[in-house]
């Protein structure tokens, strides 16, 4: 069976995505797109042969030849759109965030709970990274004993020039790190601090770049995360997990070693594209896999609840420079695996 | 368009390909198969929704359901389908060795010619591998200047224990570089030389494990490949140019680093499989591409006879102990690209 | 000319440099010992033609044949011994601390001041290591920019089963880096935060490890300093300074990079031996060629002082669980630079 | 006791020693010297106190004060002053090529057997390497079991523009590593072959750069040595050993790892200084420490007369283009072991 799936928001990422279902990964084809600009989805739908333009997403929903719904728009959007697919009883994949606040994020979980079965995909990608899955396998594995911190590193080239706030770093940028750490360690955040080293000089305004994030799980295990959104250099993304025997860190990228003018080294990526381009295929093609097989996989609507709620406390945080404690809801039995 | 792909050939390699085309790469599906052991075709077959079984090559290629072959029997046997799919006007990818002996590559060469249009891709998928991707963007973009040399190792953790023969060792292992360098410096082999170092004590009988290959490209280039398929510790595929200003490495795979027990260090792959996955993936993927727009792509024919007549002279340099030249036939304009 | 060296502490460590004046570095000689475990001490001298026996460090550092002092005794020794070689006019090496409190550093500045000239280097032996130096080098050259983060990890193999308090992890361990950012971004540190994640399991009591410290330089550079003394599969130490366009860490120790039973990588060091003998033969070198030429060079005890302030901070900060600020008092021009 | 050497060539390499001697190892004192250049000997030793001028090397020799002999003066001269030193009984420390031809160096061999004791000292540095040491003992306790193949890579920036021939690549260059294989795997080199890969074509004249040596030790261990000396990059020494059950190769250099517009990576070292300084340091640490014992150590005049008897049969297969095989006559008992 191929998915016959329908996008909202044919923005930057969206048109990936769309390559991606189209050309990359098996098991899926786009038969509906529509936008807020509705020539861009126009435009789209006509470069893909026996794809249908809806003018909402609305509408789009409620396709009768939209098997399944990829929710790509405007962050600020997502709820009503996911709630709608959850409404008309169709598995929806919704990028990141599930919804710009947890209150919105709750009411989809809440939606998703009253119909009684997994929906929602939320579009947490790093959980299919080949890396980080081969840190989780080692730990899982017991190769370092229990884990008791964790550095990471989230770096990216540069910042959109206008409009990209401090609290964006965290909303935007940190929260993979968020969901990561509580897929990876299969436990809470218990409490955040939000600390604020030296700011570079290379941007100019009130941004506060780099933050570092200091995430304290439930049981204990201390996750430092810095975050430096102009970072200028490339996209590099670290991550060293400590256990009580040895340590599990991501390994530099492939390619080739090249040595030249009196260094010896590799590439770091230029983008998240580059970077992480192998772990949204293998996201999507699970997804599609799952949909085809009426099964739900992934990070669920709890994961982007959880991501929103911690995401609030790091603002909270930031904002009072006080460590802030999270109270989070037990999960429901219906979310019982974090990744199924 | 879904390319409908009959498969002759049921093994393990043809069972990895079929998962390929139906789980992993867009654009495919398995239509029919056949095997010398039909029952091991049946068996496959009834996994497969929708797929024919047949009785013969022949049959499968005959029928009006199939748009493209693929070849993964016994390599004695790939020319007979190969020859019998072109005179079907059928596009066809055949896995190494295209055939067993220049000579028989070159009746499908002939025949191809005949046909006149492309119908035929060799299974090369180093071509399609990221590291000498980046290697050959490299070299190309002229980062390290003129090549002068290049240092390759082949290591396989352990042959089949039984009928694994020293000419294997070329016609199986090192025949991947062997089109792998003229593909990368875009020029033939003009001699070889076959070197006998101290054989691993490890296996018994009469197996001359490693080789060293000693290839001269057309213009002076010098290769040396350590083909060595008793290496015990992992599959390990190394390879080094060196040009007038600079040197360009395979990088070591990525996933974890792991430090651990007075060391730190990462995994060396397993096996072909893990080492070159995405390299099959991305073969596939390019192949079905091809054929559904009716166009030709990857390693020809030409290459798969030019592979195989380095072959033969490496196997008579290695009886020999003597370097041996090769005269290559002039490439007929037809094949005027290694790859397009 | 050759510097007769009198050595006070003839333990572990003190027999460690007692080699390296000895037998590796040139310029020096082992003129007199002491220890408080007299047949030690005898035991050593036996074993070194020509060096005397004296029953007190007094009584070693009044000899007229002894040009320098080293003192290698236990910590709450250094102050007395290090204050008697100032009054005698005597250069004097004292390993880490200086003083086990500031008060008792600030007096050794204090008479240094008084006697006029610089006699006191301490014993930080990583502002010699290569790797330090060639970030350094590479930073105060501009090649990432201004600092805004650096991050730390020094981890032990194991600590010594008895008599290791938290305490130590900072007084002992931490001192180094406390020392080396100094050193490193040559500016003070203005607050502290000891944070304490999960404990290892694998030593019992109540020994909290690992710790964190977060160190603000005067800049606002943020230093984060993982310490952990039973991290059990070697002695690592890291480091990695965040500048605005780029990042520089210490490299992996050389040797040999081995392949076998799957895996491929280095070896971890095993101890501070190994991982900074080096930097120890360094270290003696030039503080025997500086008194050879009547010079003052290294860590002065301006920074001998400085650490102690800040060890006792962090103390503090260990104990409150709070930020604790540092108001450091202006360096005198006697001291103006940190390393000449 | 002190080491009174007399240094016999105060070029470059001459200089560098006495700088060694007088400053980094301990042991030893310059206490003579002299030239083919006089005047710049005795610029030399105007800048050493208490250093002794004389008119020739065998006034040196002759110098009742010289208790040991340095040789770095023109390869040429190496035999005459060697014969000189053992005929007077001093022990002498000679800059490779014990002599510029076999037949020099075995006459050196005969005199020292006729004087009954070893007294000289080859300057084949890299045995004293770090990292060469690290894959000797990695490869003598047998973590890779038996030596099948071993590649080696050997790169300077640039030969010396006037002067340099296609011999001296191999007597200048290629030396180091003929002498090191027969260390490492402590056996003859049976065999020669050398290949002449498309030249560089950043050198006019009539260079043959690089060359490849294929040499094959008397147990079959196949060698290849990759000798460039205008890579134009840096100064790289590669080389890895494939054992029945693994491989052992070099390490990168440590140092910072600098990760800066797009690229990570480290430093290549500049030139044999940089690389192999340390070597230089504890050969003659090792030596001077052997000279005070009356004992002998390190490479002997046995394998300045092997190096130069196979760099004979590597230019006889340079001219011929053919395999020489090598008949190596019998090591004497009295030089029983190749490092003692």
């Amino acid at each position: 069976m191929t998915v016959r799936v329908g996008v909202i928001g044919t923005g930057m990422i969206g048109q990936d995505h769309i390559r991606r279902i189209t050309e990359v990964v098996p098991g899926g084809r786009v038969a509906a797109v529509t936008d807020a600009d509705l020539a861009r989805a126009a435009q789209v739908a006509a470069g893909l042969p026996g794809t249908r333009l809806h003018q909402t997403g609305q509408d789009l929903i409620a396709d009768g030849d939209v098997d399944a719904v990829l929710v790509t728009s405007w962050g600020a959007t997502h709820e009503e759109y996911v709630l709608a697919a959850i409404a008309a009883g169709k598995r929806v994949f919704c990028e990141k965030p599930l919804a710009p606040t947890a209150a919105g994020a709750l009411r989809i979980v809440e939606a998703e709970l009253g119909a009684g079965r997994r929906l929602v995909q939320v579009g947490f990608m790093r959980r299919y990274d080949a890396g980080y899955n081969a840190i989780k396998d080692a730990l899982d594995a017991g190769q370092v004993g229990a884990p008791l911190l964790m550095h990471c590193a989230h770096r990216n080239p540069a910042a959109p020039p206008y409009g990209f706030t401090t609290d964006m770093i965290i909303s935007d940028s940190a929260v993979h790190e968020l969901d990561l750490v509580r897929w990876l360690f299969d436990e809470e955040i218990a409490a955040v601090t939000v600390l604020r080293p030296r700011p570079t000089s290379k941007v100019g305004g009130e941004l506060q770049d780099p933050l570092v994030l200091l995430l304290e799980m439930a049981s204990g295990t201390l996750v430092d995360v810095e975050v430096f959104v102009n970072a200028g250099y490339g996209y590099d993304i670290r991550a060293e997990v400590v256990g009580e025997s040895g340590t599990l860190a991501l390994a530099d990228a492939g390619g080739a070693v090249v040595s030249r003018q009196g260094q010896r080294g590799g590439r770091v990526p230029a983008d998240w594209r580059e970077r992480f381009g192998r772990a949204f295929d293998a996201e999507f093609s699970d997804w599609l896999r799952a949909v085809a097989a009426g099964a739900a996989t992934g990070p669920s609507s709890w994961d982007g609840y959880a991501a929103a709620l911690v995401t609030d406390h790091c603002l909270r945080a930031l904002g009072t420079g006080e460590r802030v404690t999270i109270a989070m809801p037990e999960r429901p039995d219906f979310y019982a695996k974090t990744d199924e």
